[in-house]
């Protein structure tokens, strides 16, 4: 029985590998030792572990690594952290495999520790190109790991470009699209209590759209400017929204203040505006939205697949490959309303740019044979 | 003033750097500050800390990271203390620049803290390809770092190609070359007692040539099948040798024994065994040599600039770029006495491919200007 | 000029220090370098960087090193984080002695680094006996140090008990009352709105008492158990209080609800609820009070200089030497409501047990004689 | 079942405990945990390890924590790491009980992490004074562990006096001495070829001195000045000796230098020069000695037990508590020289002040009533 590591270091990160661990729990020839990092082995970000038993896996080890986040130093001291934790981790248990997740800061711990100590390493999600600050630590992780479980054909393309070996790559469709068929199974609840602005309820009795904008931190525009004419697109749209909040990217702070001067001068009336969903009730809401607006990866990745219209604004996402449903616009008050107008309520055909939803399947068969 | 963070974690990367170093140290606008982690913080892992005094350069801070090496996880719980000394002293000091140098293992500590905590990175020596291992680090730094000072054209090309930003690429020459023109001017000390076999003396005042051959560690030959051939050649051709003992990689200690086998049956007379030398000694034996042997950077680097010839056994350095001094063989006796007896003796031309002995100019007044 | 480094882990730590922190920054003999390690690194917790600035004192250095507290690990986690930073910043600066403060836990990592790198180690506030917890942290501070700044002759008793050597221990009075004269002078604000309950500026135009009751960890009774009694007697005595919440030792929670489900019952209409008051403003209230009841140092040691009466409950305290102001109770109603009525408005006689105000001075003469 | 965690940081650690790890290793109650930190997780210092799986007793977990010790700096690294690994393993493990070996000065990891996780936490060899350096550590682990297993009855005082509450100290032995039975029914080698000077077989033939004399490095003598009279005496004396080298404490090389001008001056014809015995031979050898010169701890503790006369020169052991077999002298080639003649050959009847060899048992017995 061979024994891989995977390395979890975040809900989201967790998120993106559920159905692959799923999947894997039941092999016969592989054993997966799932280890928690960072705000991962706290409670109080995520709840991870929880969430794992509950779905009868167990934690194998937690290394308690986060530091309280105050200054931005805290990213490197985190990750030196888990560097130190999961190097005493993988002596003591010597495992054939270790598997690293996408391209948050501390994911380079893992990444690291398995090339220096010797471990075959497998990287998930790398090769795709977004043009934000994620692309480095994706792309360190790509030349510290061994072998490149990709999304596509176009991010195997890049990670040949970069003169990564071919025989290493293999496209398995990326499995954070996996549990999108079963979410769509699952009914919305008959009571949604959460947020403020107008009932969700009432939103979605009727077409609406959802609005994801994040602060582009290397725009040459303020975030104020960034925002206005979405705000001011969606307020002449007058269509029932469901907006959420920025996140805590450098300029969201400017972007959420910008909202709350509009809603405070008493436009957006129509608009519902909440923190997160669930995922599976996620999924659920942008299936059945009308189109969404912004700059979020959801435009690109989980709405080619649900055939969901996307308006893409700015650059934020300008590297990343995208299907048919997606409508790039800068950041104009014309461009932004026309798109909406539009595509809106046009249905795309399913597309597998970013997976077919059996991921899972792909991967755990290639453990299975190749570790 | 500007201050620009010098991290230097070796002896060897210190011998790539100190001309910068020096060049730098005399700057009216840029403030450089040296600080030792890893091995350069320790006296007996060569000196570094006298040396630097030694030229008038003071070291600004040291970080104790080194542990006692045993385990092949000491590399990685090394990187980890590096992180955690320099994540705070970047957070005490806040540099407007660092400078990450190669490809060491430890040195990603440095870039990652650059890039996590917001500091300009700067990284030297990128883009080049060897083809081994060391590879995985050079470029995860330079994901890592904002700003890529490299050799030539070709690295240029090769980080184009991984799509870094052609215009955070500029072309430097490697400053490792510079000090090659003040070594030549350097005169051979009188005598030179060390290492074992035919006196060293006696060896230069003829024809001879040099041999330095690491194990190949992704070689599918046994080390002592990748050496055999060299050392029968070596044997066959006759002439005075200085041969310089692999290093630690993997396989070296078995280099080694079928060496020492060689020597003690009786063979080998004719050359001389030394572990290392002095920079500047080094420079000018290899000068004076017929030709070099077997699979080290030096004969391509290095010799490109003195255009002495270089026999290249193997595909250790099978992705490097070369210049005309270099004629590449398998491990086959045959090709390696004959590829010898072809170019020894030979001289070239000085290429500039590597660099023109400049560089470290050009990186001041980069700094100077750009910083 | 000697270096002392002064090493801070708290705002609390800080406090107790301040007087002599002042006191140095003016000395021409003893140079004073302000190192900050765990919370008090952090903007958050209590802001010390920014006090000390506004008082005119630089800091040194930052050492990031609080984890996210959730599990009761991080503690340990974060000592030792301190002492991988310390030891650096030791290393590189060489200072001429080290001053340790009090008994908080990650204290420790700095008697521990005084120790192992040969720095003459002081520590403040050693050799008191509190019967619980925080004796651990104070005696093990203790045996790593090499001179001793106490409170008063008994607490060198203690230590000369221990067998620490007579000579190596100074009676400088504690710091922390020095501080008590200036706060006195300072006038009481016109307005005080925060907390809930009665106003506090009604209650203080009258006779009132203050009551702060920790929980006892080592008690067998239940937290409830314990404030049951107090409450039921401050119900019963009907004069107006500020009542202070208890700490978050284990416990405390059980005790807020206590008072919580007390005062939603209809009772306590004439007690003001806060969470904390600043320094010189406590002080002050304290001063005018006719009595403290409750299990806090504050009752000891502040109310021994102020000759406040003391109602002390319970054993928390059970090892302090106390002056006459202190009457001792058990968790009983009787003896509580008794306690009070008995000794309230009583005036003592300052006590200088615990310090004279002027241990600033003394600590200051101690530097610039023997470092 | 119950688990206690036994934390070993060095070979010299490992040895003090062996007998009660053996004797638990078959406890039905008491499940053990083998944890190695420090210079006990690694090969070269002693295999650790490879002799506990020699007696069949697995390792459960190893801490990579050894610093390379150049700087006097690395203990406290070395300290700070085995804290951050040692908490994560305690975390995810949760154990019922920590065994904390003796005063080494990364032993205080193990203690912090008892403490600070809340584990009960068990000491070993506390309460012992000797007067020197050592005391620091051995009482700062008192401090923090929660149960004292003591030597003998003068050290359960000497926490006493301290104010450790005496229902948690248990005289037990020290359990060190526990394998001295059995070593002395081990028989001699036949050939002993090691070190240098006269053969030891030579000298065990007839009546013979050992001397082991570190540098006390309290003493206002130079080191020349502490080993001079020594020296001098034994020359005098003429008798065989065993001569074992000093530690690496400061002065020691000192110490070394002067043995050795004597020796090339053409004295100490009589004397075989050793670093180290395995345990059981020297306990053999010693038991054979008609006397044990210097100032080791074995003179006192070890040759109580086995009634070896011990002459005990200067203060490195002043504080510690001594049988009726240890005669105490000065610096002073007069008082050595007439002491060694006074009692040697002397037969002293054995002690148990440091215990009666059955500790082990003893300990066990505790653990399993009270875990």
């Amino acid at each position: 029985m061979k024994t891989l590591v995977v390395v979890i270091s975040a809900r989201a990160s967790y998120s993106r590998i559920r159905s692959v661990v799923t999947e894997l729990s039941t092999s016969m020839s592989v054993q997966i030792r799932i280890v928690l990092i960072a705000s991962a082995a706290m409670k109080k970000y995520g709840r991870v572990q929880e969430f794992l038993n509950s779905q009868g896996i167990q934690v194998d080890w937690k290394i308690e690594s986060q530091l309280d986040a105050e200054n931005i130093s805290s990213m490197a001291k985190t990750t030196g952290l888990a560097i130190l934790g999961l190097s005493d981790y993988l002596l003591n248990t010597k495992p054939q495999g270790l598997l690293v997740i996408g391209d948050r800061h501390e994911t380079i711990a893992a990444s690291i520790c398995g090339a220096y100590l010797g471990i075959k390493t497998f990287h998930i999600q790398g090769g795709e190109r977004t043009g934000n600050i994620d692309d480095r630590v994706r792309f360190a992780n790509t030349f510290l790991s061994d072998v490149h479980l990709v999304s596509n054909s176009s991010a195997k393309e890049n990670l040949e470009d970069c003169g990564i070996d071919s025989h290493s790559i293999i496209v398995t469709g990326c499995p954070s699209l996996d549990f999108i068929d079963s979410a769509l199974e699952t009914d919305l609840p008959s009571e949604i209590i959460s947020g403020v602005g107008k009932e969700i309820m009432e939103i979605i009795k009727d077409e609406y759209v959802i609005v994801i904008q994040h602060s582009e931190t290397t725009s040459i525009l303020t975030p104020k400017d960034q925002i206005q004419p979405t705000l001011r697109a969606i307020q002449e749209l007058g269509i029932p929204a469901i907006w959420i909040w920025p996140n805590s990217d450098f300029g969201g702070e400017e972007i959420i203040r910008e909202i709350r001067r509009m809603r405070e001068a008493g436009f957006l009336k129509h608009v519902h505006f909440e923190k997160s969903f669930e995922p599976e009730l996620f999924i659920n809401l942008l299936s059945r939205a009308s189109c969404i607006v912004g700059n979020s990866s959801v435009g690109i990745r989980e709405c080619s697949y649900l055939g969901v219209p996307s308006v893409n604004i700015g650059t934020r996402q300008k590297d990343r490959k995208t299907a048919e449903n997606v409508m790039n616009v800068e950041f104009d008050y014309d461009q932004i309303l026309e798109g909406i107008r539009m595509i809106k309520s046009h249905k795309y055909e399913r597309s597998t740019l970013y997976g077919d939803g059996k991921s899972a399947i792909r991967i755990r068969n290639f453990f299975e044979s190749f570790l």
